[in-house]
């Protein structure tokens, strides 16, 4: 206890920060670190007052490095700034410009835009630029967002659960609000706005109407009222049979006007409460959801009906994509493009349609959807899986940059050039709406996404919905320098960890384009084996069609086809599996065990080695980490420690009961070097989890 | 932001603490407090180095107020002491002593006690000793515990929800242990052995036999590590038929061989992962649970044949009396005394009969349960519900003290001086076991408890089964200087709002001994109508009885005779209304409106008159805590201001729907100066909430 006996203050300060539990990190602060004390510097002077330019300042106090110059925040229009040479004609309503200036004589560091929230964006990105090893001698920052919509989806029910969440319950605190707002919410809006996130689904896709009632549209615009000066409109979920549940009507028919006048009259109350509302998100005849199919209405009907409710206060409508009907024999994957390709074009001016990155569901790997490039008449909001359904829950750790970006940088194959980004971004076709969607990973868990690196996941999808040509190696840079401090040591070893992560779960989970190997229900562990669910392609033997001969889903012309769902060029390099990149290879083929692959190896053996090299992934990812142990904080690289150990157990875990499955349907022998599964194939198939997270009953 | 320009470290620490949420008080440090910087003079010096005596020596380090002289840790046995004048013979093992002593020539304040966790406790007391306003110059303080089970029970079910929690979900996070054990643990633990609480039953008595699985076993095995060196042990509620649900047997029946078998073997298997687990509780044969009645064996051949499985071990079985049966006609109030009374007697030696605190269930007010003082040959734990289920979950103020107080001061009859107490304590009857058990309202929420004061009532109960004798007056003191300052002014306001609390839930949801008038299922708000509940004794009108003519139970000879269950003299009492306290009057007794009370009302305008009175003291309070907005940080200052306007909107709400109700029965008009319902009683009939919290389906 020597350190306490130190009479000085700054010791005493020390001993502070040193002898107790709430100084520890516990992740609470996100990306955006610990305040710092000494930012005592940083002096911001403000030209306006509003609680947005209020926030902006106080981050800017709290957390910006000693600057040898205030910093000034100012509109772009404001009188001082007239005549300097600063270009802010890119800028558009949410860019932001941050640069050296002198301003009545004084030089300043000036951070502008056209509004208050691109300045709060500037003021972020300055303090991005110097928590991540920017030269502070060097500030020159102007960005604009490609796309106008960068919203979380919050599957978030309304007693507490979250679907396919892993980090405690939601954040929202239904029965205390309106009255009580958790200091909680404005810190969710404060990250947010460091990304340029600008809009937040409050409750799930799979939506109940109460959502729609009175008492829980004064909870929503309590809500509202906290998130608005951090630039971020509240959206709800939709339940489509709402006028039956909630106005007694007899029918959901999007063409009966008594169902058209019940949504207006609802939308009028929403926005009586909420005037900056953002609209409606709608899941339709997907999954048990009601729709307007039910009726024998489309999907066009159903979202223009709603799309017009809303039309009046500047309201959007946005309807997935994501349906598949057990009625219907064909391919899962080509569902989606099946009912919403003829409906180009039918869609109203304020309504976008949400297409999930695949065909399937948020798998490790999938190809990217083939909707993208194929709808070019109407706006598409791309929708990520943020949580990690499919990739270990909050557990392990796969920084998913790499999987977004791989999507985002598909190329479409419609027009040269054309990626499904700059279908996402509206360029392709020249929209003036577009967007990205992210399912939030986020509850009431004091780290927020239930372990530091699934932050890293939230970051990623937030920068990219900015700019979906941002490199997710950079964003991982940018991310951990602000998460774990500017070590050029740690940065490396995370970033390193954090590339090659999500490849690893791909390998020990699916390799070589395998999907929806889970097990059922929650999706947690392996599950290949599993063919008595309800439905045909729930199963996942309806998706390897493992048996003696052979493996994979054959989706070219001798099969689904669903290879021609893409354009020409796309379709034709898939069509054929020497063409196909090994990656997605039994995603589009059925193909012998002996195949033979490029360099040599049977397909057999090349799928053991790659079930091997991602169980030494994550060997080496803990040991990677182990090394860290000095420079991170206790707390923090604890948790990453144990959760690496479990996901090294459970990386075998899969690679064995997935090769115990894989050799009782072949017959064949590991290749030499390769160690036989530790257990049963029996046994792997026993293995139950009473109370799964995220797996609403 | 001028703060920040002085240069001194001192200020830079200042405004660390000023400038950043993450140092506003948020609750997370309960009574113990925000650590304390200035601490560094605490020197403190260990005989011994086991992890118990670390963590009181830490404890010390953190949080102690500057002393003149050193604090010493060492046990009564120590070498050091011996032949000092230090009485530690009525101490037991865990009681402990703190006084000024001269070691080897060195003036030190001294902690001792027989084992380490008695240390412990008393570190903990001179820190309350202190930090509530003692004299540092005048230390001596010696306590022993009056009951040997100070127990929290948990009501969390294994998918995270808290039957009857209003702060969030389970604080265990059974999904990622026994990997991951969150930091959380050991704040829950220091928080607990501060009050001298020594065990704690993970999961709810409405318990699933999962609990008693290989991977759950391994889990609580988990929370006992971190609970251990803060002597708190570990007990399950245990599933009376898992030996059908996971042995595959036949039956539950306690008297087949079988059966006990698995139940030895079980515990067997408990004791190698948990060497000092605690034992079980059990709820049997109540509310759908299963239990030894469903054999037609007795619920002493139960709890006795799982007190033999622990026996070897030296667990116990705490077997709830909690019993009614919708197949028995008699009076809810007299079923468990009529079950358990002829039972004294038949249990095993490591059995306690546990009770609650009245005869129906956790009522704003209910009489002392007639069990008390019933069966002399019986140990029993007296059961306190902390969490809120019938008091406005944790949104309404109300400090339990005086109510946990009133219980355990009440004269049982049986003997002269022979208090609930005497009985919970043992001493009434020699019993070597005894202890009290009370419901914990502890959920994931950052306050634990879901608001400061809430916390008020985890403190008392820990306080109370320590002592039952203490005063919960001074025990308000005590946690209102610890928990907001050593401040008069914020001290006296406080106690005073916590003293008058209950009471005033009592007149707003039931004044003059009505009971469970509570809206169905969640029991939030008012539902004295209710009457179409499956269970005649689930329906409010059940227990209130009123019509045109009159209102209440009439528990004498003309009615269900529940009185005769106590002692004769205390029976006489409650057998007239004249000697019947008001406040327990309409429990006891039917009577007309036009009933004369003492002082001169009828009946009908004394129940108005405290409908009123609690309204009135709900405003009183809010009122009183207005003034403390100066003197409490914002963020805790806040939620309680945001909670007692939500208090004062629903103590109206309740004595509105109350008294429209009382009139649509009585004809009768309100007394001059009470104001009419605000709505009609119709309106308040429709009141739903869609997900109340606690309430699992």
């Amino acid at each position: 206890m020597k350190l306490f006996n130190r009479r000085s203050p700054l010791w005493a300060c020390a001993a502070l920060a040193l002898s107790t539990p709430a100084f520890a990190n516990d992740g609470y602060h996100l990306w955006l670190g610990e305040p710092r004390g000494e930012a005592a510097s940083a002096t911001v002077e403000l030209a306006g007052d509003s609680p947005t330019l209020q926030i902006a300042a106080d981050e800017l106090r709290r957390n910006l490095p000693t600057l040898d110059r205030p910093v000034m925040l100012a509109r772009a229009s404001d009188p001082a700034l007239a005549g300097l040479p600063i270009d802010t004609r890119a800028l558009g309503t949410e860019g932001y410009r941050v640069q050296s200036a002198t301003i009545g004589g004084k030089a300043v560091t000036l951070v502008t835009g056209a509004t208050d929230t691109a300045i709060l964006y500037g003021a972020f990105a300055l303090l991005r630029h110097l928590n991540s090893g920017g030269d502070p001698a060097k500030i020159e920052l102007a960005s604009a967002p490609e796309t106008k919509l960068r919203i979380l989806n919050h599957w978030d029910n309304l007693d507490g659960v979250v679907e396919r969440g892993y980090s405690g319950q939601s954040l929202w605190d239904w029965w205390v609000l309106p009255d009580f707002k958790d200091p909680r919410y404005a810190d969710y809006a404060r990250a947010n706005a460091s990304l340029g996130i600008n809009g937040t689904v409050l409750n799930n896709v799979n939506a109940k109407s109460d959502s729609l009632t009175a008492p829980y549209i004064a909870k929503a615009a309590a809500l509202a009222d906290v998130f608005r000066p951090y630039g971020i409109k509240v959206y709800l979920s939709a339940r489509f049979s709402a006028p039956i549940e909630l106005g007694g009507l007899k029918t959901a028919d999007p063409r009966d006007p008594a169902v058209a006048a019940w949504w207006k009259a609802k939308a009028d109350e929403i926005y009586r409460a909420i005037p900056d509302f953002g609209g409606f998100l709608v899941k339709a005849n997907s999954e048990g959801q009601p729709g307007p199919r039910d009726y024998g209405a489309s999907h066009g009907d159903g979202a223009n009906m709603l799309a017009a409710a809303v039309k009046p206060h500047g309201g959007i409508v946005m309807w997935r994509a994501f349906v598949y009907a057990d009625t219907d024999p064909d391919d899962r994957a080509k569902q989606a493009y099946t009912e919403f390709k003829p409906l180009d074009g039918t869609f109203a001016d304020n309504v976008l349609v949400q297409v999930k990155n695949g065909a399937i569901d948020f798998q490790p790997r999938e190809p990217f959807h083939p909707l993208f490039g194929a709808m070019p008449k109407t706006p598409l909001i791309a929708e990520f899986q943020i949580t990690k359904e499919y990739l270990g829950f909050a557990t392990h750790l796969a920084y998913l940059g790499p999987m977004f970006e791989e999507v985002l940088d598909a190329q479409t194959g419609v027009r040269r050039g054309e990626t499904v980004a700059s279908v996402v971004t509206g360029k392709a076709d020249r929209h003036t709406l577009s967007g990205m969607a992210g399912v939030a990973n986020i509850g009431r868990d004091r780290d927020w996404s239930g372990g530091t690196f699934n932050q890293a996941n939230w970051y990623v999808f937030g920068r990219l919905a900015w700019d979906p040509t941002l490199s997710s190696e950079e964003i991982a840079r940018e991310w951990a320098a602000q998460t774990y401090g500017n070590d050029p040591v740690i940065i490396d070893t995370v970033v390193k960890m954090m590339m090659r992560s999500r490849e690893a779960v791909v390998d020990y989970t699916g390799p070589l384009g395998l999907a929806h190997l889970f097990a059922s229900g929650h999706h947690y562990g392996p599950g290949p084996w599993v063919s008595d669910l309800g439905r045909p392609e729930w199963n996942p033997v309806y998706y390897h069609r493992a048996d003696k001969n052979g493996i994979g889903f054959d989706r070219t012309r001798t099969g689904s086809n669903a290879v021609a769902q893409y354009a020409p060029s796309i379709a034709k390099r898939y069509a054929d599996p020497k063409t196909t990149p090994p990656e997605e290879l039994l995603w589009f083929h059925h193909l012998p065990w002996d195949y033979k692959m490029p360099g040599g190896n049977t397909l057999w053996e090349e799928l053991v080695r790659r079930y091997d090299r991602g169980v030494a992934e994550v060997a080496a990812m803990r040991a990677q980490w182990a090394t860290l142990k000095p420079k991170i904080d206790a707390e923090r690289w604890t948790k990453t420690d144990v959760f690496l150990g479990v996901q090294q157990r459970e990386a075998l875990w899969w690679r064995d009961a997935s090769l115990a499955y894989w050799m009782s349907l072949n017959g064949l022998k590991l290749p030499a070097g390769s160690a036989a599964p530790q257990h049963s194939l029996e046994h792997y198939k026993q293995v139950r989890f009473a109370y799964p997270p995220g797996n609403p009953q």
